[in-house]
């Protein structure tokens, strides 16, 4: 079995193959996947994921509660920005809620297709981990990016995930998955000295978001695996 | 000034900013543009790149000496594969050769519209840098990748231009810079250890192709540096 590695959204076309039968982890550390499985952890009923802002507004006035956030920023008609600590037990729990942000939301549309689509973050890294290997299937790890560009922290992600399964027998299956597993092995004694150069925690960290972004790297708070349904159009656990 | 590094032709759009002032080296190790840097080391006057096949077999028609590769394999209706050792002195001196590779020539047409497209390789890598410290202009290694997908080999070309830039004062514009810069930190002391677990190692060995690998990854070989030129549509020295 293979783990591969795509590092944009817009390259995702060109690692797609036999996608019915892809598992695809869907990655955005800071921070929509980091959000989206702490707002399961707190119990949320399901999240509805839009690419586009118009949507989530539309959603909005039809009642829904909606996350939505461009450029670090909360949007104004929205109940929530993207911070992991918006999504707190007593806002979430039973609810079911929208949600688009800058990066994350867009990957997710573009791997609809795929066996399962499941959001991963290093929060439940381990509970990823150990589905890919039950179900024995090859595996895409999409790096959200940023505007479509590389990034370190979902690229490390990748090089973590790549680590855990290549323990359990995967194999690489592109250049792509070599350099992320070998990020992540300098990087993982020290993960946060190694990210501090990177270009989006220097964004957080001009608005303020030091919480955020030690959250959104500390390693297996929950087991929740949150996987795109079809037939429901939002993602569930 | 800043060095920017861009690890697929799909991604170029998302890392043209002032186009009209950036240079862009456009790498292809294995081996477009490595056997471009040989062409002119043998005396060749001018290589047209030509994206597409067709256009390549109209050139040919008309009289011209054709470089056409597809997948590691010369095109039956070409002079000359994608090899450095095709375009030797004898063959090639004096002429305007025309040439099409499976990825090196793509890469080349999205960046015709910047400051100066320069061809970039390990054997020409000090002569792009001393152009690129003298102009002071920001800089975009263009990495050809395979069909669009991250490749090792280019992303640690860049990874050295960056490493000499950053020597001379210029600045990483982005987290792709940091990982290539990265990744040649681990990998300069022996960088044929480091690619041989690269899918395109692999893909040359299975051609019998060891003596291009070494070819391609000697550095310092030529002190050439082809540009393409705009008004004639080709590249020159």
């Amino acid at each position: 079995m293979t783990i591969d590695v795509c590092v944009s959204p817009a390259l995702y076309s060109y690692y797609r193959q036999r996608e019915e039968e892809t598992i695809v982890v869907v990655v955005d550390i800071f921070r929509a996947t980091s959000s989206m499985c702490a707002a399961f952890m707190n119990g949320v009923g399901a999240i509805i994921p839009v690419a586009h802002i118009e949507d989530a507004r539309e959603y909005k006035q039809e009642g829904y509660l909606v996350g939505a956030e461009r450029n670090v920023k909360r949007c104004d008609f929205a109940d929530f920005g993207n911070s992991p600590f918006d999504y707190s037990r007593n806002r979430v729990e039973g609810k079911k809620i929208v949600m688009t942000t800058t990066n994350g939301t867009q990957a997710i549309e573009v791997a609809l297709n795929s066996f399962s689509l499941l959001i991963g973050a290093f929060s439940n890294i381990t509970a990823v981990a150990h589905y890919c290997i039950n179900q024995n299937k090859p595996v895409v790890v999409l790096c959200s990016g940023w505007n479509n560009r590389f990034n370190l922290e979902d690229t490390l992600f990748a090089g973590a995930l790549c680590n855990m399964l290549c323990e359990r027998g995967f194999s690489l299956a592109s250049d792509a998955g070599l350099m992320a597993l070998d990020m992540w092995k300098n990087a993982s004694a020290d993960v946060r000295s190694y990210l501090n150069r990177s270009e989006h925690i220097e964004r957080l960290l001009k608005h303020g978001l030091e919480a955020d972004i030690e959250y959104c790297l500390r390693m297996d708070v929950t087991s929740v695996l949150p996987i795109y349904c079809r037939d429901r159009k939002a993602i569930v656990i």
